[in-house]
């Protein structure tokens, strides 16, 4: 059966590249979505078996509005995540040259990561927000266009016949944006030894050792976090929960048991996926904390418990 | 003197409206920037004395383009914060009526907290995406007005002479930004017992054991965090730091210690500011964790190595 | 099968009293042993079903002869324990008055507890010491006796057939020992709700945190410790092992959880016995760590595991 | 002025010899004593400068009558520590001969560290108690002599005109015992940089994480401890103290700011000394723990408290 699977549209945008780039999308169907919102909830209705949206980026920190869109409502969990580097391109219609662009649209975020080289390049243009870089490279269609060209990544050059003026226009070129496919739960991604666990943690009580004691349950196992933050819960103000991702898979040993530990500790979790790290790392695990020294452990008890020597 | 300070514009903005609630903007001269960025260096190179940027939003979290303006670059330190309910209204220049309603423009951010309703009120009304929500107040008065309405702040009505079709439109009504006035590091604002410290805290490795080392130093002396995230450094992908705000001001003993546990264990850290809390709460001290304890501790201390018995 | 009992001897001591003292004596044979080491040696033999020992006492703390013979050689397990009020009584042969006593015998450590009483009591006496107060009550047997008196416990004149001159004259009225009854490994004693486990935990290496490694495994298990001692291994000058008693028993998942922690943390465990607790008293348990809790705690790992909602 | 220095007596006892190992001894005059607590009760009357006194042996653990008197009643500390090997010696009057002894007194602690010599090169003879082997060693000079041969150690041979019949009789080779200097109050000894202190901590509330609170302040400093000992505190049964010994002296800044901490932390400490170790061994710093860091740490703070940028 063919598989359905949305992303953050319009057509061209930087998730639909990474979803592109992903072996899962190969023979699908893809559909953008005009939000976030409107892609997960496209998931949790059966309409998409997956959606691919943003989740992190090296400039502009976490995608809030993924993290609140996987954290509140019908569950959904992440499967596979991809990192892209960000790279921008000035896009005109056919025909247009550098020097006759004298206004360029694009999404605010994007204007400031270019902003160095417009004023290099383009100084003087006038800049236009749009909702989003692919929604600049499409109203470049309309009759006559609001304005001469668009920033945005090459792949919206395709999708709506324009020109490439200037590539790789980001004044850092070392940005990327990480994305995760997202859809319904179901089996876990087959552990591969390079995983990652993204979770939610809701706190018991707000007191000076509540995210000692978290951490502490991940420490005691030899677990590392690659990211870790407080959140407001919307609930109350100044009440948090906390977003982290860990490295390892909810299939190894030692992170059910740092799982149980936490479920013991915390109000609540929510469990938001185990899946493949896009960079293939794999965690250099401290003494005692492999799925062989937890299984020797598990049998040890078990003669003890059993009034075996040992 | 009469003190400059800048805030976040253009004029009507969120900002404009705290930097006005603020006591310390009373008779000074204020002015609008078009970004964090410009703002906040306005301050560095002394245009300003401090400059208000927001820093937190209930709904979006962090504002990256603040943690990361003040992070890095020539220090600088909060002195104050205050936070103001995020309050939306309708705006259209005088005499318009909300039937004749057909696009309205805003700032993507403010357009999806006001969605819903949008979808009760003006069913088929045209979104245009702006840079700002007051640079959408601020269009309605060209000529002629490129959209009918625009939604801002009620402030934007004062500032550009418009009419308040609708008040109080967002969907969540509990949502609240916190702002920071930033200003060159001088004496730090006096301690009022109900202070916060706001820290950026480099790492020396990543070790499964890192996070739980710095949440110790905190722990240890009954110190409670508000607010902690793992931000990108920008030098390597991967490589992070903690932005973190605690409970406490730089002269409690106990947030002294702590600091200067931090800074030997830590590679760096940023000190960002102890300032009063926007909500004057008191944290609840445990035992041995007071100013008193700390002096007594120092005392007996030297009785101890003076060679008296205690 | 009628049990073998050994336990310290000669007749008449304090540990005859104590196994007396215990249901499960009745019927049994009960045989003196001179020491520690042959009582304990006689169970790893196979001559006797267990041996009672003491192991702590409220004045001298713990008994190094038993904490050492149980840690090294032929494993064995603590099954049971009790506690008994040191209960002094000088004894003499039929016939004696207090006033003819001019030279009394006894272990120099009963001698220390009864200074006081000897002091004001038999004031100008001759102390001797003996190598157990039982032993100094036999020997007033011998003819001639080789002294006046004997302080030993009230179970030695039944035993030698001796007179009570004076009862309770030790000078700490609170002091108490502790014994153990220890068998060879077998079934484990039944889980009671009120147990006690003790443990010998050896260090994989000598660092400033290695104590605190082992101590968060319990402490993140809610498990309190009512006893530590660091002592010599006896291999290295300077290397030590941890002897711990824990409040819990084996089969209770938080210890069995603790225990699989500490054999992935700890270079070797000894496991010296899960047994009922003599005062009866039960662990004020924490939140998160009844037996219902990890039950629970696994349930929803499973789940997680199987890839449903949670 | 000559100083007057008591030791455990009687004259010939291993602690005389360590008292005459140390160099402060020279030209001191040196009075036994027959008890730790008559050595230790001359000192605090101001009989004696100081007194030596056995603390742990590495056979049988602490001392617990000296750990019991250091802990209690008016307050001594520890200036000077000294390790012994235990080496015990056969001795008899001049002109005896090993073939003809048939009885030998001794402690029965020393008794039980020979007892495979004794059978081997002595069977059959029979063993007396007495209060200490240095008593054993004089009682041969009494006329006629209750025994035929003491085990003491060979000063005693000297102290008393004895000959040596046999020396370097223990079973173990390897042990030994380390004495320790008390005295009243006082300037403390210089610092070394390879020194310990000893204290006694009592916990407020015997809960699952009180050690682990303990621990957390020398760990977060790092800070080892080389002995730990949880002992009763006699007052009620259950309740306990925490002896322990820690590399470094009271004038490092991390020992310190430990005790600054503990003191916060613990209903109540005793402070016991800070001493040169007997091995001269200097602890292994860990990163951000010397005195260099903590001044830095210190002036690093007093900026930051000063408004000036760092």
């Amino acid at each position: 059966m063919t598989a359905r699977l949305a992303f953050l549209g319009p057509s061209g945008t930087f998730s639909e590249a990474a979803l592109l780039a992903m072996p899962s999308s190969a023979g699908a169907v893809l559909t953008p979505e005009p939000t976030v919102t409107a892609a997960l909830d496209g998931v949790r209705a059966g309409a998409y078996d997956a959606a691919l949206v943003p989740i992190e980026n090296s400039v502009e920190g976490s995608v809030s509005a993924t993290l609140d869109e996987l954290g509140f409502g019908e569950p959904l969990v992440i499967t596979e995540e991809i990192a892209l580097p960000v790279r921008f391109a000035l896009l005109a219609r056919p025909g247009a040259s550098l020097g006759s662009v004298k206004s360029v649209a694009t999404h605010p975020h994007a204007e400031a990561q270019c902003r160095g080289w417009i004023a290099s390049n383009l100084p003087g243009v006038r800049a236009i927000p749009a909702a989003s870089t692919a929604a600049a490279a499409a109203a470049l269609l309309e009759d006559p266009a609001p304005f001469d060209a668009a920033i945005a990544q090459a792949l919206a050059a395709q999708r709506y016949g324009l020109q490439v003026l200037a590539d790789n226009i980001a004044d850092n070129e070392d940005a990327s944006t990480r994305f995760v496919l997202v859809s319904r739960p179901g089996a876990l991604p087959r552990r591969t030894g390079a995983d990652k666990t993204t979770l939610m943690l809701f706190m018991r009580a707000d007191h000076a050792g509540a995210l000692l004691e978290i951490l502490t349950e991940f420490a005691v196992r030899g677990i590392n976090l690659t990211r870790i933050e407080s959140r407001p819960t919307k609930r109350v103000l100044g009440d948090y929960y906390f977003s982290v991702d860990l490295e390892g898979h909810m299939d190894d040993a030692r992170v059910g048991e740092a799982m149980m530990g936490l479920r013991r500790v915390c109000a609540h979790i929510r469990f938001l996926g185990s899946y493949p790290r896009h960079d293939g790392h794999s965690p250099a695990l401290g003494p005692g904390t492999s799925d062989e020294d937890y299984a020797d452990a598990k049998e040890w008890l078990a003669q003890i418990r059993d009034g075996d020597a040992v």
